[in-house]
């Protein structure tokens, strides 16, 4: 309970994308750990890592791992989650997961601590952390919605390979040499692993992230319409959403059009609660070409916002232009930030 | 006048990107032609090119290349359109223009014949071939407008390199390979050569295009917006575009928001008027994954649209994603098209 106490943590996933980040963030002491404990597979298992500089091994997952730990990072994907959450909620712990498993359920908090942060108090044991194109998105509107409010938000996403896992980063370099070789570009991941037809992503556009469902959206265009509504508390919040990956390693960007409450809102009003709004950084000014990409985005912790301008024939009308690094504030941060909250709240 | 005419064409620009798809596309004879004249500047006079198979002496562009040309194909730049349209009308020709010089001047057709083939009517002696990311989202509204009339249009773009010319397809491939090879990529054209900083476009997204106006839209942005009610004859249609740039060698990806007129229609009303649209080809099936990409696309003359969707809220809303190659319908071949028409009607 004390700000002072120190933490036992696990990781599963240990050695994922998102996994290794989470660790690396763990390093920095958002709160002070006792003791780690990475999780993987099976096949991982044995293997080991360095954490501040000391040697740590990494053990299966399995229900039994989760005695004496206060909070359980999970990353390993949603089965993962499905069978060991509860598991480790029975052992004690306090679980962060950032998979899709449970973040609909409604005893189940979706947080991103700039927007909800009072959530994580109506926790039942699992927290669970907001897909990565929904937590970019919800950072740059919680400060119009609270000054402005909010009618309708429409989206149009640049995805980073990333988001699909190392392997599909993997699959980005390959095929991109392939192409420069003049070789055939040989696809087994995008635009989603576990559906039947693969195609190259090096040098092209695929709009496809998640497999369809059967209204004709993506997985991922729901999950960005209904986290959203969930993480804002605007169950009625119009929210359309084209999701779209790209030949980018890592970084999300994100075309978005919102419509205010507010009729009298002028640019610079929307400028102004940008530049402080929580975790944000207001990157914008034509005049010397200052926009966020994805390589500038890479790495760092915050959303960037830039291209804000007034819609030319809405005059509650805005268009932004949202950056952020999804295996970082998209994933790993957030969930780091997560524990961070429970942690400041005394809930753990 | 008579369809059996044989035409005598000029090329301006003839080594460029486009001009060689120009020219390719004359090879195929959409109308009879008896000479071709290829004109560039002066480093490239001299030079040599085949058409069906004869060698042709490419000359340099200057007042006196157009006497006795019926057809003049302008795409070096709206510079040299601004200085030698006039003179080939002059002289006799009518200039099909590829470049932004007159696309505004109300004396000037804009034309993609899908949509507004009878504007050539018009001519002065010069008709303008829109912006390559304008031509392929009119050809995909056009059915749709005709059916069930549009209220506004909010569209994000994907596009490739090609349409900032030969060396920006250069640059993403050099970069591309500094990059594999962990060096330093150098920026030297995109994402505007005329602008003052340039950035990598390598594994990158570059919400710039073409440079920046006192509104804070780029001149990209407002090419779609105003060339779009100019060739729909819809000055108060609401269209709003953001447009970015991609790491893809050729076709430009388009993701389209519309509202129709009418409250009524239904994504199947949608889909069948885009079935039989000209021009275009529906390549929609969730089931299969089938949905257009920028490489699926490449080379091709048609436009492709796929992911057509109702919006969850909005039910005259619906969302289209649009893909065509922006060298052929969004340049070259349009502005062979439009030759086409002339002579289909008789002003030639």
């Amino acid at each position: 309970m004390s700000q002072n106490k120190q933490y036992k943590v696990a990781v599963v996933g240990a050695t994922g994308a998102v996994g290794q980040k989470i660790i690396q963030y763990l390093e920095e002491e958002p709160f002070q750990i006792e003791t780690i404990k990475p999780l993987s597979s099976k096949r991982s298992a044995g293997k080991t890592m360095k954490f501040k500089g000391e040697e740590v091994t990494i053990e299966e997952a399995t229900p039994d791992s989760f005695n004496d730990i206060d909070i359980a990072f999970f990353s390993a994907g949603g089965s993962i989650s499905e069978r060991l959450a509860q598991e480790a909620v029975k052992s004690g712990a306090i679980v962060v997961d950032n998979t899709s498993a449970f973040r609909m359920d409604e005893n189940v908090p979706l947080v991103v601590p700039e927007v909800n942060e009072a959530d994580v108090k109506k926790h039942q044991g699992i927290i669970a952390n907001p897909n990565c194109s929904t937590i970019q998105m919800v950072v740059a509107l919680k400060p119009i919605q609270e000054a402005f409010g909010l009618k309708r938000v429409i989206v149009s996403t640049y995805q980073a390979v990333s988001g699909a896992g190392l392997s599909a980063q993997d699959e980005l370099t390959e095929q991109t040499k392939q192409y420069l070789n003049g070789e055939e570009m040989v696809a087994n991941i995008l635009p989603a692993g576990s559906d039947k037809k693969h195609y190259p992503i090096a040098f092209n556009a695929l709009p496809q992230i998640d497999v369809f469902d059967d209204n004709g959206y993506t997985k991922e265009e729901l999950k960005m319409i209904n986290e959203t509504k969930k993480i804002m508390h605007e169950p009625d919040l119009h929210v359309a959403a084209t999701c779209v990956r790209l030949p980018v390693f890592t970084s999300h960007s994100e075309s978005v059009y919102i419509e205010t409450d507010k009729t009298d809102v002028t640019v610079n009003d929307i400028k102004e609660v940008l530049k402080s709004g929580e975790g944000l950084i207001l990157e914008d000014d034509p005049s010397t070409q200052s926009y966020p990409t994805p390589l500038s985005a890479a790495d760092k912790k915050e959303v960037f916002v830039g291209r804000v301008r007034q819609d030319l024939d809405t005059t509650n009308g805005f268009h932004l232009w949202v950056v952020s690094d999804n295996l970082v504030k998209g994933a790993a941060w957030n969930t780091v930030q997560i524990a961070q909250s429970l942690v400041k709240n005394g809930l753990v």
